[in-house]
């Protein structure tokens, strides 16, 4: 099941996630192949990897094949990056429950991604390792004795791993207190990023907590590492919620109430502004002062993106039609 | 009936209020008598009014004897001015009905007010024009056979009449229209002011338009001159409401029903938000876009004021604490 539908009893810890960067010995790394060795690098890992047991399980998809929306919404769902948009010779293999992705020539020649709904890198982590070696089997991996794997960007050498953690922060956010976090976790090798990764803002409160590099730890350390800073800044974001309840009770009900009829009455929204209510109705849900909808709110917040808007209109539609349809989609949700 | 209880049936013209400001012969005016010949004069003018048929009909207020709460009221509900709060000395006898108040020892020995719900300058000035010959008859007032009423401003010398006209103009508020209103009806001896008259905002957008001075017409002409002006606005927020529509109508619905959201919604809320909000949720149910409550939402701008909240709730509040309690009470209404 795809990471946002999954039912999540953490109200902080939305998504995990796992990523092998792998190159192929063979060729240079993307950024320096010629359009000629791409395709042929391309065609080649494609036929190598269904040759292997996974062809069973996924389906492959040429990124230059895709219309504009059915691209952006692989994007949406988190299951390409957003470098991948534009790599026209690019390709992508999903498994059939959406959790895992191997992405052919973006950065590196391949990037296996394994994507859990809740706090799962233990699980994520196995799938992955699972996938690499059956690729291992099928293709030659540029592999140093001393230093890894090797990648395009040397902050991905060595474990060619990053092991990632989406979290939902609204306390730390609205308190301010989250850029401290950001400072501390950097000094620990930590990065902070917003909802879709490298130079993405955090929308809707959302943070995605990962190793800042892959070298000189193994696979379980960086692991552990992330697991350890995760569940201190949910601690931490559980103590600024108390402490809202203690302190601030009437102006925080008014702030997720007002939001909350916001979204109920609406009728245009941008994608950033639905994000950000959302995450106020979620923080109300959660500290038990908002009852809402049976719909989970996270995956509300995916699906409201804009090319899910257009997908479920099935049409084109500009900036402000779409702004107009989500408004109407999550007026639909929270009438229910 | 208090005039934001009646019906009205005009979404623009709000109320119509009648002002005449009148002297007495043997005193001085009212900034430059002492504080005995305040209360001598006040006594007796009291006495003489209660002489007259007026007695059944008036109920007399001390403004010395009124706490905080209860003259606040009666300055919320336009019955007296911002002025009287101050003027420990002042007095105010007031009509069964809440129509007709006269203010003694203002910035005038008296005025005689008259306001009534909806567009009603000749009934108003009518009803103002009896109780001013009632009065004539008991005492004294300060006349020149030239230059009128004498009064302690120079601007209200003439007729001393004041011919005033509450009106709700959102859409030229929201469009900015307004301030080239002010402008050109300041050029035809005509005074745009805020819900409370001078020196108040304008609130709600609800503005007050009246004479500016009351030398040189008659009685007749200052009222047919301001009918017509209050026409001519009435007019344009029509025009401007229909433009809206035509050009804007996704942009405005979804001010409009944030606004309903909002006030659904919110835990917390200044009068001033609150006034704002409920004129847009006004504009909508005028525009046909939102259909609401039975409670005529005019009358809740003037429930939800501070001394009207603190009344309900029978006790001092704090700002914040008022702020939460007008919540509520809008709130309740919307939820009906």
């Amino acid at each position: 099941m795809i990471w946002y539908k999954e039912k999540n009893e953490d109200d902080i810890i939305i998504s995990t996630r796992i990523r092998l960067a792998r190159n192929l010995l063979k060729y240079p790394f993307p950024n320096a192949m010629t359009e000629q060795q791409v395709k042929t690098a391309l065609e080649e890992a494609e036929s190598q990897i269904l040759s292997t047991p996974l062809a069973n399980n996924f389906k492959a998809y040429r990124i230059g094949d895709m219309n504009a929306v059915e691209k952006r919404m692989l994007y949406e769902k988190h299951l390409i990056s957003p470098d991948m948009l534009n790599k026209t010779n690019g390709a992508v293999m999903i498994s059939q429950d959406d959790s895992t992705s191997i992405m052919l020539m973006e950065e590196d020649h391949l990037r296996i991604q394994v994507i859990l709904g809740g706090f799962k890198l233990d699980e994520a982590y196995k799938t992955a390792d699972e996938t690499d070696n059956i690729l291992d089997e099928c293709m030659q991996f540029a592999f140093d004795e001393e230093l890894g794997y090797l990648t395009s960007c040397p902050s991905n050498t060595g474990t060619g791993l990053r092991a990632s953690v989406m979290m939902h922060l609204p306390a730390l956010t609205l308190t301010d207190n989250i850029s401290k976090i950001i400072t501390s976790a950097s000094k620990l090798g930590i990065t902070v990023r917003g909802l879709y990764g490298e130079g993405s803002k955090a929308y809707g409160s959302l943070y995605q907590i990962s190793n800042q590099v892959t070298l000189g730890l193994s696979e379980n350390e960086i692991i552990e590492k992330v697991k350890n800073i995760v569940n201190q800044i949910a601690t931490h974001e559980k103590d600024v919620r108390q402490k809202l309840r203690e302190n601030n009770k009437d102006v925080l009900e008014d702030k997720l109430f007002r939001a909350y009829g916001t979204l109920r009455y609406a009728r245009k929204i941008s994608s950033q502004e639905a994000k950000s209510l959302i995450s106020d109705v979620i923080l109300g849900e959660n500290m038990g002062i908002i009852q809402t909808v049976e719909q989970n709110l996270i995956e509300l917040m995916i699906l409201t993106e804009p090319a899910f808007v257009e997908s479920i209109y099935q049409k084109t539609l500009t900036p402000d039609e779409r702004d107009i349809k989500r408004a109407e989609l999550i007026r639909q949700v929270f009438d229910k």
